[in-house]
């Protein structure tokens, strides 16, 4: 392992197809900037878009796998002065600049030099060491004392799906007080309600029909849970807010069913924040423009909400570790996403190493 | 005439189907609800989504057309206290009745007791006078003098085009300083520049290759003409921003190119204020997604627009009865579509009777 025995390979998954992914070795992370450094992973997991790899509806490349990961720093190059050796970090799941004219405008997702963690070619968080570009500004640092085991899970979940989750709930512009419905009960949707409740909604609805996730969303505080699909949950839904529609939806699948559900249930005037992973999604545009429904998102900054979401995080104001309900290492890489993939997980965590 | 004649029928043009309206007679409005009011109609218009009625591309009923009118109130209902007989008055194209659920949160489009004019039932603004249910809520009165025909053209342009391009400009957010894109130079595009304009665009990029059109985007405050179209368009619109894409769209036009134009020449991040008449559009959405553009936008809510509109308009700080470029009478209606059909113009006013 990288910098405690000084091999020249590391362990990391390798994702090789449709359902094929293995624990293989890939070169040791080398700093090949002076904007760099190197991460030593204490904690990965499996997203639902690496499910989407796994399951051959999104093409992957031959490689490295796995873009959220929280970790120590355990080299860094010349030019970094804000990290050092020995910090305990997240990342974001994309990196970024930090300075170019999309970074300086809010959309780090779009920077010019940015790229993705664990995309075939770069080292992803399912691996021993990740090297992590423009690490100044990439990394954030994690205050304080060696955290907890539960602590840990919620700050992976900050790497990605507690970000996205925020990401839903900003973009749709709620405002405290609002009712808000969130559709999709995913490791994403769930955090879309932990979002939700902090951001002060008075009234959150869950789209839910699996009751693990039915009462992780009631713990985060979801006050109504629809267990219905397609028309049925719109008429659930709108029996609940007396058929005027919602003042936000969160619409955290990105399938043509769960948009179409979320342009429905929206009031008129209101905003879908929209952040499901678009797979060849239709638009219902044409009752989106009568009723003045936007859409707003994407893919989630998740390097400009990490800092304030870690506050709450360490503060033990939110608790969005708990959505991984499945935890294994390295070697059982496949336990991992099977039991994603069978919908007997919300999320997997891998334990690579301790802080 | 109604209130002069006491006939009991008036002219009015009626939709018979695709090439085909007539002038044709109606029976006179009558007060019905203690709300109502009766307008004697000064001008009329042809509407750009009259348009489709007319070449078939959209279904209308038979019966009354036209959306759009300004004119003198002759009559009015018992439980009338704001509007009196004599008052010149600007009309919205949508009627609403201000009090409900819809109305309170600033959608008036999405009212449950509202409708339009000239919807083959309710009477149009394409004829000699309109029954106008909420009367005091509605319709918007004219202070001061009789006024000339060209502050007529530009009051006229009020009862949806200029609202409509201002709701474009309103919808994607823009701001002062801004560069902002139109897509679509007609009636609603040329106005859309116009708002932006006013709301303090620096520059504004108009996508027209019609001379005619050019010049008058320009006299309304565009600072760059772009006459290509599809890829080509998106090619000489990134060139002039330095291929960061502009900070606003208005899109003024609702087809598929005009859509995919407008997502790739959005700045990650931007949003497109969309106000073209939707049909059957599909929304380049993964596109969207990866570069957090957001849509808002839809039918204007032009009831909340015209009162600060008009102040503008009578105070001579905006023009946009200039879009009038053709001239006629109820008796030449079939002129008045033929010349927008066969774009000799770009959007034709019907002088119906005098203030």
């Amino acid at each position: 392992m990288l910098g405690l025995c000084y091999d020249e390979s590391m362990k990391a998954v390798i994702f090789k197809g449709k359902d094929d992914v293995v624990l293989g070795e890939r070169p040791d992370p080398t700093i090949q900037q002076p904007t760099d450094a190197i991460v030593r992973v204490v904690r990965g997991c499996v997203c639902g878009s690496d499910l989407w790899y796994y399951r051959g509806i999104n093409p992957h490349k031959v490689g490295s796998i796995g873009h959220e990961f929280i970790g120590v720093v355990e080299q860094v190059g010349k030019g970094i002065s804000d990290k050092k050796v020995g910090d305990f970090v997240v990342a974001p799941f994309q990196y970024s600049d930090g300075s170019c004219v999309f970074c300086k405008s809010g959309v780090p997702t779009s920077c010019i030099r940015g790229g993705g963690f664990g995309n075939g070619e770069n080292d992803g968080g399912q691996g021993e060491a990740v090297r992590v570009p423009f690490a100044d500004y990439v990394l954030i640092k994690v205050p304080g004392s060696k955290p907890s085991d539960e602590t840990l899970a919620s700050l992976m979940a900050l790497s990605d799906v507690m970000c996205t989750g925020h990401h839903a709930a900003v973009s749709s512009g709620m405002k405290q007080g609002d009712t808000v419905a969130v559709v999709g009960d995913g490791a994403v949707g769930l955090c879309a309600v932990i979002a939700a409740k902090r951001l002060g909604a008075n009234r959150i609805i869950a789209l839910s029909r699996n009751p693990a996730r039915q009462k992780l969303a009631t713990t985060f505080g979801a006050t109504d849970i629809v267990p219905e699909r397609g028309d049925e949950a719109v008429k659930a839904v709108m029996k609940l807010v007396d058929g005027v529609g919602v003042d936000a939806v969160l619409e955290c699948v990105g399938t043509n069913e769960s948009m179409d559900t979320a342009v429905k249930i929206a009031r008129p005037g209101s905003t879908i924040g929209a952040v499901g992973h678009p797979a060849h999604v239709e638009i219902p545009y044409a009752e989106m423009f009568f009723k003045n429904v936007g859409i707003q998102g994407g893919i989630a900054p998740a390097r400009l909400y990490i800092p304030e979401l870690m506050k709450d995080v360490l503060a033990g104001k939110i608790n969005p570790g708990l959505i991984f309900d499945f935890e294994t290492d390295l070697e059982h890489i496949k336990d991992a996403y099977d039991a994603m993939d069978e919908r007997r997980a919300i999320k997997s965590l891998l334990r690579v190493s301790e802080p």
